[in-house]
């Protein structure tokens, strides 16, 4: 599934020219004369803010669109899973069983949901780089540009009113300013069974052919009722036929496709093992922890689902490192980069970096987890807050603050026996990482197993209550700094290394911006303005065809059918993840059996670019992202259009499933107008 | 379950001294004086040979008992599992469904099982010493050892005819001369079905109370009729009631309980941690490749069930030595032994050692998997066949020729997809651990990635036609050096580097070995002789009682019922792995609910130890064990006997089962006759 697995966020980003249908485009340039030239297809300004506007990104890793004028928003159910698992209870399953909502009262709010429209974009390059000075070492650098951006977001919101980032874009070779429109009073209006959903579970999974109704609808509301929207998209039913141009306006998470040969080698041997070992270990400890019974399999389901899916990403992505081709391939490439920018040195510094990435492995200053995760957030929040805002840690500056507390006073459950087993291990993962006898383990465990410890720290913080959390907040540094909760405590006690180990991460970042700065301007002034930047999760138009493929001797069809499901089914044994809903035996009968389901096009996606609106050249809706099959899996580090395809839920099995299937012809008929 | 993991076998052997009923005893040492005192018990020779005799170790990993005249052998379903894996097909799943042979005819030959039963002991001791002499290298000292224990080993194996091994005891402090006689017709009579032996599944493993029917009866042939034993076990299915004294026989496969803490640590901090991150990424491969469908379920299920063990029984192991006290305890006990060997230079060079084995971890010379394996070995063995017997690698001595071959020709079913799929994760973790630019890693690869390179390379090989590797063998080094086979080539590739790590081995166990004999000579003074050899995987006894538990408030009785399983199934909703066959759903009422199922000892036992008997004062059969509870997991460092307990299947259990659940009265009557 592509979503963007947000625990494992970019360091860097970088930036890659364009051959065939590749690129994920800015919005404030598109790629014109490609698209006149090689599709006879012109984009107008309105097209193009009409579909900017029409596109939302959800903080929760995905995107999305508006589908109605009454604030329809269309996901993927994979993308809304955080959500329908935080409504969930241990009576109500929405996950699994689905929910449809059958009048505005019965729609649920999100717990912590916020989404982002983008409304506009500046360029801010010059500001941010006059930061800068020649002479600052990469750690006052680090420090001049972050202040310069908080200012320039502070500033823009208090003009605006709008929330306001300064992205980072060509790997430091550009900056700009996008300003959103948030909504944060979103509600659950329908959703499939999730055997509908993931039909075919981890094993189809990244796999095609396909037959999954991966959607979800929310809708986003204003002032307690349903908000109204300019800007959402009409439908096409009958689009995305084969051979087709179609566009995807969405958020593709990260791509590193500019780096050099030497920080690839590093992503092969280094970081991308150790990813997938603490995927791998993370995946086995949730397992474990949901044969506790049935109520911890519903407790654990989307941390685990969320984990193979990366697991099965990563494994992809390194295999496609592993292929001695590539980086030999990349290597080679260098030396004309390296003419026209009259130096290796960007190339030397940003080998050095990974060097020193290699040794900051061995050291750690936080756990992973919820319950952590919170104690942390409010000792850094309230030890920064001494501070201006442009001097704090990024995240911590005022322009970020709702968005901050909403997830830091979100009032979604959490599980105390979840939150147990999972500090047991990061504890255990602690002690691996720096080894048994360093002095912060000893201090960090106290005399216990990591099991025992885990045990003390859950059951004596307080750290579950709401209230509780507010009221730290508001106590402020002060308050925080003599607080006896014992999971505060450990914060404090971690906190110094976290921040000397933040501090290393930001000047080596710092390193590489500059480096990968100089090597962007080579690549501009070699190969022209026809360089789209690397993924940051912001707004990005990909383009490609309707296209079936070859593989093992066959020709993968385009689309796959609604009829094609059963059949699907059939072929497994309906057994294991191959169960279709009863739901869907139910109205088999009255089903177009012949209905495009699932289809594939060459547009090139990446992880967050779940949800995605596939569009045609009108603008008309004609499918959602949800996935991209095992051929595309290299797209972190460059686009596979021979085989490589995304994969899209098409708007007619959506249509016809509301009304066919989960009896919401209502619904149905909102949609588009 | 308490099998060994036969792939992460001991690099060395060391010893301690006992307290409480700790202690896994030679037979040709026992306890006599504490046994006597504390349990007011006299150890009779003639009742230490009858138990001797009646013990039996499997290959495969497992230890067992004759328990008829007629060659019936009782071990663990779990001990068994590998044959009854290996006798299945799609069509006919041993493993899961359970099998009982109502005639001799119906009886089915193992494979590849080959069965030893100790007949003497011999202490060879200075022998072997006078082959090193002071002035040697390490690797001269390890190789001149070698020499000597061959050349002890053929002149045993040609006087007796029998299998000979000496064996390493007290980290190098003592040898002895183990004389086999060797069982190699083996066949099944009796498994009960998957759902009875491992009723609870990966959620139950090490856990207790406990409801599994793990055993599985075998019968051993002699010139192709059921062998006469004269020395088995008679049965009592009255005997271990609570606070009983109990004697279990069997082979413990590795202890490592006078780690120096030095060495401990490195345990803690590099070797448990990179073998859980081995194990997670196996046990995640093989699930995956179970999703493929229900024949390939069953073609990794065996593999799979292994995984889960033993990174349970890791994860148990490590949190053990995460436990601040353990080490710390360790070390400050170390002076005293360091006063009483008047040096700390045997803990210096034990230091020194493990520094070497991080550095080792960066290298590897050989890939996992069944049908690498079998290159490798040809490749190994026709090179070293070369060379005199006493200076080949150890297990290509002749006095091995025989079993070596058992198994390198067995006709056990390989299967090319599960090959292919675990040799591609093979390749790529090679890749992973040298780095994807080391000079062997692209020759490995070939210009391929690693599942590209797999897949040429399983579809190529002759090797899984058993004839092929037979011809292979026989036409020795020259034929195997010209072969074109391409995994006997890629097994040549790597030989030079799998041949320059493996003395590097040899030479650090050497120097541990030289140690770690100073350091028990310096407990045997300290100590007397109340002191008891690490596990070696050879037959040991240990003693306790059966005893009741407290665990978190409550006492946990020494035994289940057999009528417990069902409340246990209820319990968990009858579903997942608490699901009983219907077998015993349809003799529940015939069943004795009060009979006693599964019991708890203070035993000192660890993995190996599945399948050995557990027998009363009288040497009658109360039992047989099968598991340890999740305390008794510190094993391999420290014997527990608070919470910890050794885990048996009662006798009376397996009684009841064949009668009233299995229709097997016949087979019943043969038991202890």
């Amino acid at each position: 599934m592509y979503k963007m697995t947000a625990t494992f966020m970019l360091h860097t980003c970088v930036c890659f020219s364009a051959v065939a249908d590749e690129g994920m485009w800015l919005f404030n340039a598109l790629p014109e004369e490609h698209l006149k030239q090689q599709h006879g297809f012109e984009v107008s300004p309105e097209w193009a803010e009409h579909l900017m506007l029409s596109s939302v990104r959800f903080n929760s890793g995905g995107s999305a669109s508006f589908i109605s004028s009454n604030g329809l928003v269309l996901t993927n159910h994979h993308v809304a899973s955080d959500t329908l698992y935080k409504l969930s209870t241990a009576d109500r399953n929405l996950a699994n069983d689905g929910y449809l909502a059958t009048d505005l009262q019965a729609e649920l709010k999100a717990p912590d949901l916020e989404l982002n429209q983008l409304v506009s974009i500046e360029d801010v390059t010059d500001t941010v780089n006059q930061a800068v000075k020649a002479t600052m070492t990469p750690a006052e650098a680090s420090k001049a540009r972050q202040a310069t951006m908080a200012k320039i977001e502070s500033e823009s919101k208090a003009a605006t009113g709008m929330r306001s980032d300064v992205v980072t874009l060509y790997g430091g070779g550009r900056y700009h300013l996008y300003r959103y429109k948030k909504y944060t009073d979103v509600r659950l209006v329908w959703a499939p069974e999730a055997q509908a959903a993931f039909f075919g579970g981890d094993a189809d999974n990244f796999e095609y052919p396909r037959y999954c109704l991966d959607v979800t609808i929310f809708r986003v509301y204003e002032d307690g009722k349903p908000a109204q929207i300019e800007h959402f998209l009409e439908v096409n039913p009958d689009g995305a036929v084969h051979d087709d141009l179609v566009f995807v306006s969405g958020n593709p998470g990260r791509t590193q496709r500019i780096l050099t040969a030497d920080a690839l080698e590093y992503q092969r041997d280094y970081r991308m093992p150790r990813i997938l070992n603490l995927l791998r270990r993370k995946e086995i400890l949730m397992q474990q922890y949901a044969l506790g019974g049935p109520e911890q399999a519903r407790r654990g389901q989307d941390a685990l689902f969320g984990l193979q899916n990366s697991r099965k990403a990563y494994t992809g992505m390194l295999a496609g490192l592993q292929n001695p081709e590539f980086i030999d391939g990349k290597r080679a490439g260098e030396s004309q980069l390296q003419n026209q920018a009259g130096s290796d040195q960007p190339w030397r510094v940003i080998s050095d970096v990974q060097r020193q990435r290699i040794e900051l492995q061995k050291r750690s200053g936080s756990l992973r987890g919820r319950i952590y995760g919170i104690a942390e957030d409010i000792v850094l929040l309230t030890a920064e807050d001494q501070q201006p805002s442009e001097q704090r840690l990024r995240e911590f500056r005022d322009s970020n603050r709702q968005s901050l507390e909403q997830a830091l006073f979100s009032p979604a459950p959490l599980y105390d026996d979840l939150e147990r087993f999972e500090l047991a291990d990061e504890l255990a993962r602690f002690c691996e990482i720096r080894g048994g006898s360093d002095p912060l383990v000893v201090k960090v465990l106290d005399g216990q197993g990591p099991r025992e410890r885990a045990a003390a720290l859950i059951q004596d913080t307080q750290l579950f209550d709401v209230e509780y959390r507010k009221q730290l907040v508001s106590s402020g540094w002060s308050g925080v700094e003599s607080c006896q909760d014992p999971l505060i405590k450990l914060a404090r006690l971690l906190n110094p290394e976290y921040r000397a180990l933040r501090a290393m991460q930001e000047e080596l970042d710092e390193q590489e911006r500059q480096a990968y700065a100089k090597i962007a301007d080579a690549k501009f002034q070699l190969e022209g303005e026809s360089v789209y930047p690397d993924a940051t999760f912001t707004l990005r138009l990909a383009f490609g065809l309707v296209k079936s493929y070859q593989q093992d001797g066959q020709t993968i069809p385009s689309n796959t059918t609604l009829g094609g499901a059963f059949d699907h089914q059939a072929a497994h044994g309906k057994q294991g993840e191959w169960v279709l809903p009863d739901t869907w035996e139910q109205a088999k009968d009255k089903i177009n059996s012949s209905a495009p389901y699932n289809f594939v096009c060459t547009a090139d996606i990446i992880g967050g670019n779940s949800g995605s609106p596939v569009v045609d050249r009108q603008g008309r809706m004609v499918g959602i992202i949800f996935d991209g099959n095992i051929q595309s899996l290299t797209a972190d580090f460059y686009h596979e259009e021979q085989q490589g395809r995304a994969v899209a839920v098409h708007i007619a099995a959506v249509l016809e499933a509301l009304d066919k299937i989960y009896d919401a012809d209502e619904l149905k008929q909102q949609i588009g107008k």
